[in-house]
């Protein structure tokens, strides 16, 4: 059996540990996080690891100690958002277990410790909270998330509880950095750049920076039949402005992407003049300097085009986050393995959030992307091939197994 | 004291039958509705006409029979909207009351019947169903809406019998059109047109016609963060188009009004490409031919504008209603009856719909809108002053009083 096949099979298996469908629903502290935690385990002890259910719900398998070896961590997590994919997170733990299960029946010895760790979670899909295991790692967690209750009004605390796992102790979990050698993380692209670019891999450069605006758009209401057009302040017609500056910006930049997801309308009524709207903008950069750079022409824009219409518009930035590069001695290892491994070393950035965010205060981040089919992913319908699974797993294993040759 | 200012004295005391504020609240078949009839009988009887209150909930207002003439039909509804105004409707009910009032109290004789209707319903806040009052006297009414239930459960006929009416009797409340000579109605302008020009009234050439689409503009959604600018296909940038289309193409005519007045985004989140946008196109015009051609123009330009995005749009035609034309006849005696009172007989249309809409079947129908502050309707700071009040009150006087000498 190929590693790929071996990918597919185990993916198939986990994904059956699921809310009643369509597509994957498995969130922190579910009975189907247990019985997952279950099988995961099984299958870390047949690779040849050593596990451990940690006091964030993260479980952790140790491949046997490298005298005076540092210890690369690999992982991603465990948890899905509500009918999501099977691979979202949990190809990045199958995938390197796998890996490690061939290392460990050929009785191939790695020149590192490994810890592969299934994260508790990263969506943030039952809690508020997302990155809750790796934050734990990474020695950021923020104890007050603890009393963050579901919409049953369970508190996270509790769902680590019915994990089995003690939340007193995540305070200990926190690596020692000393000890760390990086962080590696395998992943769904999650879009449709490595499929429109016919490769299996690719070497993530950064995960992009995020802010978000609320904005608002003031108008008058009034009677649609009784309001001449002339009078009018249509707080509705004033924000296609904003729908479009927006889109027009970002065309005009390879390294930024935007968009108005949200858009509410009031009152909202067939035969009323909109007299609101509030809507978001988001912008996304490997950047910040593009960033901010392309947040300050497009906001001068938008100052000149709402100030031709009678309506006004109110922004706030209401959440930034900063790029977090993936280490260029990581893509380094990242593009020679690809590369001897005959594919091209292509490098692209992560525009979605990963666990990479909260390991980056610890370690070096590296990120290898996966094809998936159409870029859909959070969907029932997210598929890879086993010929690409196939053909990441042999790019990390030859990575691992050249560690030592390429150390820095 | 002059009409207006007992005009405005009625209105305020009318007003005092609402649920609790903020506005006027007052429903067909409430306890304020059944309150106010009780003070509008009195009113009605100190102005001389013997009142009735029919089996559709209207009260009816008679003047003394004079042999052989035939019956003008004045009025408005007695319903407001939720938390609406206090004159939009009660006006058409109090300012004819007091111009008959006045006539009453001076002993002069009119050389027509009147009846003055205040109808029970003509904004549908309570039951699906609107001029309840109106098509019952105009023939119109379809008994099979007696079933409709409000918000409690509660039906129109159940309604109806609160009131003190019986509505097996409706279809009898049908006037024969051989003894109505007309339908006049007093109705506060509910827009800025008067109020721009400096005019305290207007008369009103048609009521507009109406039609509604439901549109819905499908893309594709996706991660806002993985999905390149150039291969999204993002609902709400193309819904733009349709948005800026209908207010540009309006503002090119100036008998037709338009409005985006609904727009719902789907899936509405700040991170994902918006997939589906819902949204309602009103085009209003007082004449069919202009609304059909312009909705002819309209539509073909979506084609082509849509056609240029990477989203597909359908519509549906989903609500028609053809202008009523006030009568040339109405208009004159309306217009004569302003400039004898030395106003500029301004003519305008009216963008909302009324009363006429069902009266039309019965009679022919005139409206003088009064000058509303800030064209604000459906609110509660709704306002006119005494001022125009006493000069509609006047010109509706001196059109009773000159009705014979200009009978065509």
């Amino acid at each position: 059996m190929t590693l790929g096949a071996r990918i597919m099979e185990l993916s198939e298996a986990a994904a059956r540990h699921s809310e009643p469908g369509p597509g994957v629903t498995r969130l922190l502290g579910s009975p189907e996080h247990q019985a997952l935690l279950r099988d995961l385990t099984g299958w870390m002890q047949t690779a040849g690891l050593s596990t451990e259910l940690d006091a964030a719900g993260n479980l952790v398998g140790r491949t046997a100690a490298v005298p005076g070896a540092k210890t690369l961590i690999i992982g991603s997590h465990q948890d899905s958002v509500r009918q999501g994919g099977r691979y979202d997170g949990m190809l990045g733990v199958l995938l390197p277990l796998v890996v490690l299960e061939d290392l460990h029946r050929h009785g191939t010895a790695l020149p590192l410790n490994i810890e592969l760790v299934a994260f508790s979670d990263e969506e943030g899909a039952r809690f508020a909270s997302t990155l809750v295991g790796s934050s734990a790692l990474a020695g950021q967690f923020d104890a007050s998330i603890l009393q963050a209750v579901d919409a049953q009004g369970v508190s996270l605390a509790q769902a680590l509880r019915d994990l089995g796992s003690n939340p007193d102790g995540i305070a200990d979990l926190a690596r020692n950095p000393e000890q760390i050698t990086g962080f590696l993380e395998v992943h769904i692209e999650q879009g449709p750049v490595l499929e429109s670019l016919d490769l299996p891999v690719g070497i993530v450069s950064a995960i992009t920076g995020i802010e978000r605006h609320k904005v608002t758009v003031t108008g008058q209401a009034g009677h649609a039949g009784t309001t001449p057009m002339e009078l009018r302040r249509d707080a509705l017609v004033a924000a296609t402005e904003i729908v479009r500056a927006v889109d027009q910006h970002c065309r005009q930049n390879d390294n930024l992407v935007g968009v108005v997801g949200e858009l509410t309308v009031t009152p909202n009524a067939v035969n009323v003049i909109p007299s609101r709207v509030e809507l978001t903008i988001e912008l996304r950069s490997p950047n910040r300097d593009i960033r901010h750079a392309a947040r300050q022409r497009l906001f001068a824009d938008l100052d000149a085009r709402l100030a031709a219409t009678p309506c006004q518009w109110q922004h706030d930035l209401v959440y930034q986050q900063d790029e977090v590069a993936c280490a260029p001695a990581l893509q380094q290892r990242l593009a020679r393995a690809i590369e001897a491994e005959h594919f091209w070393p292509h490098t692209l950035f992560s525009g979605a959030g990963h666990d990479g965010l909260a390991m980056h205060h610890l370690t070096e981040v590296g990120m290898l992307f996966v094809r998936c089919a159409g870029g859909l992913s959070h969907h029932p319908d997210e598929a890879i091939t086993a010929a690409d699974a196939d053909a990441a797993a042999r790019v990390l294993r030859r990575c691992l197994l050249d560690w030592e040759a390429h150390t820095e």
